[in-house]
């Protein structure tokens, strides 16, 4: 496919799952890392790799001779060979400025706001005095950070106050440090993105990640947030990796702060544990479409081609592997859930060991599915995910609620994630316009509009989204609900309204579920279940007018 | 997770993609082939594997040496050995028995026919004459067929008329014979059965493969054919895998005849080609289940994970190993693709050398994205693909037909795959019933009825449907149509039907669309297009108004 051959520095989890995509592409691809048996080595025995460190100058040199491009899998490398490589007509990609740039964490903080990319606000903090003016200028609780050789919450501590200084600076001694405020995040978001050597760039879904101890827990996808919130996201993601030469994906992680506005919190510039649930719920991995970038060969799709699916780390919990296997045995039972287990040899606490990903045909069914893995990793911990809504319920006026509360229960009885809201077409015209319009791209999978008298809610929302738009005709004081059931139905060619009956929101709602159901084989089957019910409750009268006759009944 | 190790008599795609499941779950492994850089030997540098043929009783003897479970990725080992492995209390999957019954043809005929399963008739041919016998039982043409070491059509021939049986005996002269009834199938299916070693059967879904040249060619899943056919043929091959001691995953291929019954073509006691797409399309592969089942740990779920999935084999053109990349290079650009090369160092006329599986958000998106890469394989063939209907059309008489016509063209339009049928819910009540019961399993999503005057088939379907259901009021000599759409609007509490307005089946078919556009992106977007054509149609009248003035209009 490609002759061009590929060295790695590096051969842990992330160079392993590099090998395995190029295997499949008959990529030749040569590790270098310490031990004879590194997890990437395991998986390529076509090939005499190099046992050296990843930051040795002459076993990088002894690499660059034997391939055409060169790439990392971490970036604590020896960066100063790559440039000196680069210079000398190596192929490097990511490019030695980008893997310099990114591995001083302050460097790189300044080259994104000179690039123009919402960060924290930040300072240098070369000596006590510095650090303890970031306390004032920041206030406290404030990060105290090692420019270099960070990752996994290391080399990050929280200065809570003054007297917090003096054991931070001991903590993280052997780096230049800086400081940073507090974000006060209520989420934290990450994105792949993938820049192919000819300068395109692609970005994967944001997902939603979660850490336990500063490292990676899980990783969910897509993130349960607004719509809105994801595209600033992936906007700001984006616009960071384009100011950084070369090719490869990089790992951006986020925060969300409470007025959903995004800051920008550090860059991996290779394959990140946040992008490990692309293997099997995207259409290209971020492994595979690291080596087409850096090879310059067409990109892959990054859209996720599952629903829902949600990655949980495997770290050691000790030095015994059948304690770290035992969320693993949990998983084989699991539907949806791929177990990758690194090969490594030696067990401890905290060592990244394995992954699972869970998919599912809803983050509903995909959280239910990785419960019990979760619960043999953390017995005693609840992690609830509030979930993005699939179906958006909304009323012309607060009077309306008592009719459309029936439906708002079914749904809540069938477990569907909702939003039950005010839009009026004539009181708030521009409301409904947003509401419409923004309907698809914010995750709603049908809506149920609820109207009396005129009635124009439904068939306004109907002209403005792709979606289905289920009306409820509201009956008012006169007409009986005739009037509101003839403006929801009687609509021109072209807008359709999936009417139902007068003050029927019970049906609007079970034909919400209907529609969820024609795609989400778990939902089809509750609603199989609940009309099986119903003829259950009815043949359950049957026999009691038989057994106490019509007259007692 | 497991430490038994398992030993694998062959070497090639089939064990190449077993190791790659290996890894991921921390197997050990160690391969039996021929040659030193065999494509299951490249993926694994742990062990010391075994250079030799994987009939080679000495060889095979060592293999069983070293590891705790034996198995093969190819049926024409020597049996004879693992059966004398086994009766020394080596552990064989599947067993030595299955392997000897499956690898002669004849022998796995009369085994299946001794467990009551559909074959086609077969008779044994010894010598010419019986060949003879063979033409004038079955008439012309037959399959005579050899009876070991038969694979991609290697060791069959057609035997079109008495003189094509002196060349068909000597073209097959190097194992003994059997004959076949000619098969006259419409498709040919095949289901992927793993069979764990504690007895516990779970199945693939049903594909349909289409063979070129007598080799697997491309493989649908899912079939699109009818449910009940999907159904039957689920049952024919589990009660096949049933009747073979053993575990594995074993390839079923099936014939559908004109009557849609099913007869059983052969098995393979491994995974097979019409399963590679279950490496992305499924939420277990082929491969990790062989894995789990013969090493009799929890089977991972069957189930496909995206809505549609097409396989293609990759094989060499000739002796040029850029022409078998050909389609590779063309499938880098298409989204949903995944490319699978094995390593093989030579390419000839006929090798397979790779395969890709493109899957896709719906069957009629998976096939347009395969097309540029089957043009690149052959680009003077059409292959079209009858796609199962997504949404059933059906009015209670042909007098409705000019109503519902105009939300056919719709769907047409679209191109949403569809049905139009005559339900009536007066004069074929057992027919709406059936229709109504089989339509979710059918692969339907959504119903479209048409009904006038009384009305009642819409709300009749729905009541025993658990899709979404449409109901088209149409207007009949009197009323105006307000009979019908109460009829079909006024449901009771329970069972919802999604009304539109009067005679308008364009609406019908636009909620439909809009109901698979909810969870298929792409159709999503073909909405979003229309909106926006409707909107640009009425903006081109509020032009001409402007221009040529209301009066002249």
């Amino acid at each position: 496919m490609n002759s061009q051959k590929v060295g790695i520095l590096g051969g842990g989890q992330l160079g392993r799952m590099m090998v395995e995509a190029a295997s499949r592409l008959n990529l030749e691809v040569v590790i270098l890392d310490s031990p004879l048996d590194a997890p990437a080595k395991q998986i390529e025995s076509t090939q005499e790799h190099i046992a050296g460190a990843f930051n040795d100058e002459t076993k990088i040199r002894e690499l660059a001779g034997k391939v055409d491009v060169l790439t990392v899998e971490i970036e604590h490398v020896n960066a100063g060979v790559l440039s000196s490589l680069e210079k000398n007509g190596h192929v490097v990609h990511p490019s030695a400025f980008t893997v310099l740039t990114i591995q001083d964490k302050f460097v790189q903080k300044n080259h994104l706001v000179a690039h123009g990319v919402p960060v924290a606000d930040y300072m240098e903090t070369p000596d006590r005095a510095s650090v303890e003016a970031a306390g004032q200028k920041f206030g406290y609780p404030f990060m105290l950070k090692s420019k270099t050789m960070a990752y996994d919450g290391k080399g990050n501590y929280v200065v809570k106050s003054e007297q917090d200084i003096q054991p931070a600076m001991e903590a993280l001694s052997k780096t230049p440090l800086y400081a940073e405020k507090w974000a006060p995040f209520t989420k934290e978001l990450a994105v792949m993105v993938v820049r192919r050597a000819n300068g395109e760039i692609r970005s994967y879904p944001v997902v939603e990640t979660i850490h336990k101890n500063s490292i990676c827990h899980l990783v969910i996808a897509p993130a349960q947030v607004d719509g809105a919130v994801l595209r600033r996201a992936q906007a700001v993601a984006e616009n960071a990796i384009k100011s950084f030469p070369g090719a490869g994906v990089f790992g951006v992680e986020m925060f969300v702060l409470e007025d959903e506005s995004i800051l920008l919190n550090e860059i991996a510039p290779r394959p990140h544990n946040s992008g490990h649930y692309t293997i099997e719920a995207c259409e290209t991995s971020q492994y595979e479409n690291h080596l087409r970038a850096i090879l310059d060969m067409p990109l892959g799709s990054t859209a996720m081609k599952v629903p829902a699916s949600i990655m949980v780390n495997i770290l050691g919990e000790s030095e015994s592997m059948e304690e770290c296997y035992r969320p693993c045995q949990e998983a084989l039972a699991v539907d949806g859930a791929t177990i990758h287990l690194y090969g490594k040899k030696a067990c401890r606490a905290g060592r990244k060991m394995g992954h699972i990903t869970v998919v599912g045909e809803s983050m509903m069914q995909t959280q239910q599915r990785l419960a019990p893995i979760l619960k043999a990793i953390e017995p005693n911990v609840e992690r609830p995910l509030t979930l993005r809504p699939l179906v958006g319920m909304i009323m012309g006026s607060d009077s309306d609620l008592p009719v459309m509360k029936v439906g708002a229960q079914i749904l809540k009885q069938f477990g569907i994630p909702f939003e039950l809201s005010i839009v009026s077409a004539h009181r708030t015209p521009l409301r409904m316009v947003e509401y419409a319009k923004s309907a698809a791209q914010r995750g709603l999978m049908a809506i149920i509009a609820g109207a009396g008298g005129a009635a124009h809610l439904p068939g306004m929302v109907a002209a403005m989204t792709p979606l289905p738009v289920i009306g409820v005709p509201v009956k008012g004081s006169s007409l009986d609900g005739v009037d509101s059931l003839h403006s929801i139905v009687q609509m021109p060619r072209g807008i359709p309204v999936a009417t139902v009956a007068i003050n029927n929101s019970t049906n609007a709602a079970l034909l919400a579920i209907r529609i969820l159901g024609a795609s989400i084989p778990g939902i089809l089957k509750q609603m199989e279940d609940y009309m099986e019910k119903m003829e259950g409750e009815v043949m359950t009268k049957v026999g009691k007018l038989d057994n106490v006759g019509w007259e007692n009944y």
